[in-house]
């Protein structure tokens, strides 16, 4: 097993989506509003010093409040049709847990987690660096499967939901 | 083995070991020297909204190049007498290697993973909060075993250098 | 002249009022949106590794935007009653010019500086901390008066516009 | 004497002169050790939004404690030549206040004032920022002669020193 995963280790590339969410929100200056530009990933994998191989590809920039059915079926296309079989996707949180089911239930054979910020990447304190590092790591070394990474930790997809008061992941059912 | 991911995942701590490094390094602003204070472990983790239970312990607060035999039988034993069996370790990037020879050599069950900096956390481009992530992210999802987790990617102790002129961990045998 | 400088300098104490403005605006990760929790200011001085004497104290925490009459009589009030004749004002920058009228007009025997900032301090790329640096310069060295302190300049209170589209502040009347 | 003023502030443009400091240094990731490249200042003012005419000039860049006679010559025969009568210097601060002596013996029909700072602009927690807030503003409205700004305050040429131990700035003969 350990050849095994030596071997994808050498010739492996990282599948990156971009929905928008919390993690590339920016501060309009000239409104006083939040708003969306570009995608920080890039930037973040250089502070980042990531060498790891990505192709990363921007499918929407929304709030994933005003995420629908639609938007849900292109991400999961895309998945399908992704010949990496190791992708991470950046997405808000509030509904984080929705699309994580609708990929689960598309039952793939690939390894996808979803994961997303609290707090803008451009705001400085932002928790999306870590998060992002945890991503990129799991999506490398767990079985096949669809996640959310959130927190440090890794959730499956039918056991997941955010917690609005808290604004923190956790298990639906206990152990 | 899905199920016995999940039940780890459930009562699991983390064991996080403290050597020092680039990673906690900070700037004396009365004599314009590096130095080493306290570790700032709590508050990245604090900033990356980390809900993971986590052990810290202060091994030693030192530059890797300084690093002896002595420190690194200190560190081994410390792994050994664990209660955790997954540990991430901080550790300057100069020797990283080393240590992750020595502990690999002590063949023990538990997962290890190495990680550190190339910029000190407190000087604001810091990969260190991305290498945690990575780190913490790994520890959690890899089989047992010793490994570095640096750029990204993740190394076994066996197959790892660092590229003294990039400044970057690579493999030493090619595929 | 020198020696009154000098002596002025000596027992000096520089009067800050805070009213609000994207200066101290936040990001609240639990609904995405912006506000008002405390002033940055104390925060902000530290940082600057600041000695001045100063007085703080809030009047209130509001967008400019929603600034009205009474406001703005209990800012002219407050400078009319305070001891310091030095007085730092941080104000919104979208009716900066309102207030500055005000104050002018009221023709106080006092230096008065308004500032602000384009992007929210606690946003990482912040130009608070530069233009509270000017603003407090400009407060101990310009003679009596009311002035607004933005883009490294000053502009007299009766001579002063936001640029709405430039977001930059600028003289109404070319000289 | 507003009137004066007021047409300075139109035409006005300040001189910028860099001779390094803690202001400018970085970390070399791959030696840590601290070095010079070049100046942030463009990247300062940027940040600041300062749209003042500014001339900007590096001198040289080193460690104050390792200025020698010559430095301090042509730092003062480049103020002697400047078309411009307001200048700032960027400096090291442990040897600032003799940097300042020389410039006041001088005695030049110039305001010039010099700033440093106490952690490197790189390291996030900078006052570097502030400092050179604070600066620009009192060169545009002091009267001629030489000037320490640090701390938020100024300082006249042959009445500052550096307190080795607190890392401030203060008057060496008491009022």
């Amino acid at each position: 097993m350990e050849e095994l995963i030596n071997r994808e280790h050498k010739s492996m590339t990282v599948k990156i989506l971009i929905t928008g969410g919390t993690f590339d929100k920016e501060y309009d200056e000239l409104n006083g509003k939040l708003f969306f530009k570009d995608t920080h990933l890039p930037e973040i994998l250089k502070l980042g010093r990531c060498n790891l191989n990505v192709s990363i590809r921007t499918l929407m920039m929304i709030d994933s409040l005003e995420m629908n059915e639609a938007d849900r079926e292109l991400i999961t296309t895309t998945c399908l049709k992704s010949e990496e079989d190791k992708i991470v996707i950046t997405h808000g949180t509030d509904t984080m847990e929705v699309t994580a089911r609708v990929l689960g239930e598309a039952n793939m054979d690939k390894t996808i987690v979803l994961t997303g910020a609290m707090i803008p990447y451009k705001f400085g304190s932002s928790d999306g660096l870590f998060n992002l590092g945890n991503a990129l790591a799991f999506v490398q070394a767990l079985p096949k499967g669809v996640y959310v990474a959130m927190n440090g930790k890794y959730f499956k997809w039918d056991n997941v939901r955010k917690n609005k008061s808290s604004g923190t992941f956790e298990e639906i059912k206990e152990a």
